[in-house]
C-alpha cells in the first residue's frame, strides 16, 4: 500500500476463484489498489468447502498485505467471481454461506473477467487457458458458449490441446497414423521410453497435467509437423468460430484471455483477430467492478 | 456341477479379472465344468487391494457353486488373466502377491481372451467394449494395438462413442454443430432439461458411464443422423484399421468380442468383416487353458 493514499472507505474485495488459485484484491472506494492474496483452489463445483476457506485465507491474505487487521473483514464488501457457479444449484449452494463479508455479491468467473476486460462495459471475452469458452455480456444478458469440461469439452484450450497430443502420439507410436515430431518430445518430456509407459504416465490425469502438455503441440507446428498443425487448425478453428458467434449481431469490444492467447492467436482466423482487443483490467478488478455495479455506494 | 461326473483332479480355476468384475471358473482335468463365480472388480492398475480381494472371493464363490469347501483354495491351480498387468510394475506387484493357491500363472486379460477365442491355438482378437484393444498372439509373441485407455484412447469402444456423443451434443446445443438426433435423446436419457444440465450431469464420470450412451450413437446412425453416422465411420474405420493390421502378415483366426461387438461390426470395412470368426470359449476358459499350458500336468 502507498502510505501516501488517503484511503477512502468502503473498501471493495475482488475474488477470481478457480480449480487452480483464488486471487483475492483490495480497492478503496477511489479504486486505488491497497493489497492483494493468493490462496488454493476455490471452485465450488469441485469442492465446496475448500472453496470457503481459499476465498476467506486469500482475503485475509489481501487484508495483511493492506496492513489491516484480519477483523477488518467484516467491512468488506466482497464481489466474488467463482468457477463452477454458472450451475444452479451450485449457486445457489454459495448464496447461502455464511460469509464473513459486509456484503457479498456473487457471480461467475466469466462475468468478472468480461466486466474487468472492458472495465465494466458491455462487451465478450474468450478464455483459452487450461479450459475454453467464449463468453458475453450485453445489456444484462450473459451468454456463454462451451466451458463444457474435460475430457468432452473445452476444445481450443491447453487441456484439449494435450489430449489431442497424447491421443495422436499413442496412434502414432502404434503406426495407427503417421509418425510425428510430437512423439519422441513427448516420451522425452514425460521420461517414457515407449507408447506402454506413456500409457501408464497419462492414466487418470486431470485437465492441468494435459494442459502442460499442449506445448508440444505448438513447438511441434512451428517445425511444420503435419499432425500437430491439423490439431491447432482444428482447435484454432473452433475459437474462431466462437468468436465469430460472440460478436455476429453486435459490436463491442472482445478480448482473448487465458495462459494459451498467445501461442492460439496467430492460428486463429484473420476477423476474428482483427476483432480482438487487449484486456483492460485483470479478473479480480472485474469482481470489484461487479460489487460497485450492485451497491448504490460504489455507483 | 453334474454328480455323475468323475472329478479329474488337479481342479484348475480360471480368473478372467477386469474394472467392473471378476469371473471365475473352475474346471476339472478333463476340462469338465465344475462352477463358476463372479465378484466386484478386479484391475490392479486401479486397484490391488480391492483385485486380490475379487480374485478370492469370486473362486470362493466357484468353489462353492462346485460343492467344495473354501479350504481346497490350495488345491487349485489359477490361470488369472487380469486387465492393468500389460503394465510392467503392476505384473510385478501382482506376481509377488502371496497367493492362497496351489500354483498361480498370470497374464494379460487380452491374452486369456485371445486363448479362449481360439481355444488355446495362435490368432488375434479385437476388443469393442467399454474400451477398445487389438491383441494378436503368435509364436509365443503378444502384439498390443491401442488399449490406451479413457479419455485419450480406446477409440471405437463404447466409452469412446459416448464421450463423441457427449461432445457434439454439446456443440450442437451450443449452434457450433449441427442439430442432431441425439441431441434431445441424450437430454432425455440423462433426464437434462438443457445443455447446462448436461454439463453437469456428465462432469467427472468414468469410462463406463459414457460407455453406457454409446447406444445413443447408433440408435441415431439407424435414422440417418448425419453427426452420428460420422461419428461411426470414424470410430469403425479404426476398428477396421487395427483388425487389418493385426492379420497383415499372417493367416490366422481373428474374433471380435466385448458388449458393442454387434453393433459395430456392420460398419466395419468388409475385408475385415469376412477376416472375422466366432470366439469358441469364454475368455475364463482361456485363462485355464494358459495354466494347462504352463503346467507339465496339464499338457
Amino acid at each position: 500500500m502507498d502510505s501516501n493514499v488517503t484511503i477512502q472507505r468502503p473498501l471493495y474485495l475482488g475474488i477470481d476463484g478457480g480449480g487452480s488459485k483464488c486471487k483475492a484484491t483490495i480497492l478503496d472506494a477511489n479504486d486505488n489498489l491497497l493489497g492483494t492474496g493468493i490462496a488454493g483452489p476455490a471452485n465450488p463445483f469441485q469442492n465446496y468447502q475448500q472453496t470457503i476457506i481459499s476465498i476467506v485465507e486469500s482475503a485475509q491474505l489481501a487484508l495483511s498485505d493492506t496492513n489491516l487487521a484480519n477483523s477488518e473483514l467484516n467491512q468488506l464488501i466482497a464481489g466474488i467471481g467463482l468457477a463452477g457457479v454458472n450451475v444452479p444449484s451450485i449457486f445457489n449452494k454459495m448464496s447461502q454461506w455464511q460469509h464473513p463479508f459486509a456484503q457479498m455479491y456473487l457471480t461467475t468467473d466469466l462475468h468478472i473477467a468480461c466486466l474487468g476486460a472492458h472495465q465494466g462495459l458491455d462487451g465478450a471475452i474468450m478464455i483459452t487457458g487450461t479450459g475454453s469458452c467464449g463468453y458475453s455480456y450485453i445489456d444484462g444478458q450473459a451468454t456463454i458458449i462451451g466451458a463444457h469440461g474435460f475430457p468432452h469439452g473445452d476444445k481450443g484450450s491447453g487441456a484439449w490441446f494435450g489430449l489431442q497430443a497424447v491421443k495422436n502420439v499413442l496412434l502414432s507410436l502404434d503406426g495407427i497414423e503417421e509418425p510425428s515430431l510430437m512423439n519422441q518430445a513427448m516420451l522425452a518430456h514425460l521420461e517414457c521410453r515407449t507408447g506402454l509407459d506413456l500409457v501408464e504416465a497419462v492414466a487418470k490425469k486431470p485437465a492441468t497435467f494435459y494442459a502442460q502438455l499442449a506445448f508440444l503441440v505448438f513447438d511441434a507446428a512451428v517445425n511444420k509437423d503435419s499432425l500437430a498443425l491439423t490439431i491447432i487448425e482444428d482447435g484454432a478453428s473452433y475459437i474462431s468460430t466462437v468468436g465469430r458467434q460472440l460478436c455476429d449481431k453486435h459490436s463491442f469490444r472482445m478480448s482473448m484471455i487465458g495462459g494459451l492467447s498467445n501461442k492460439i492467436f496467430a492460428y486463429l482466423d484473420q476477423d476474428v483477430q482483427y476483432k480482438l482487443s487487449l484486456a483492460l483490467r485483470a479478473p479480480e478488478f472485474g469482481a470489484v467492478i461487479y460489487a460497485k455495479q450492485q451497491t448504490p455506494l460504489g455507483r
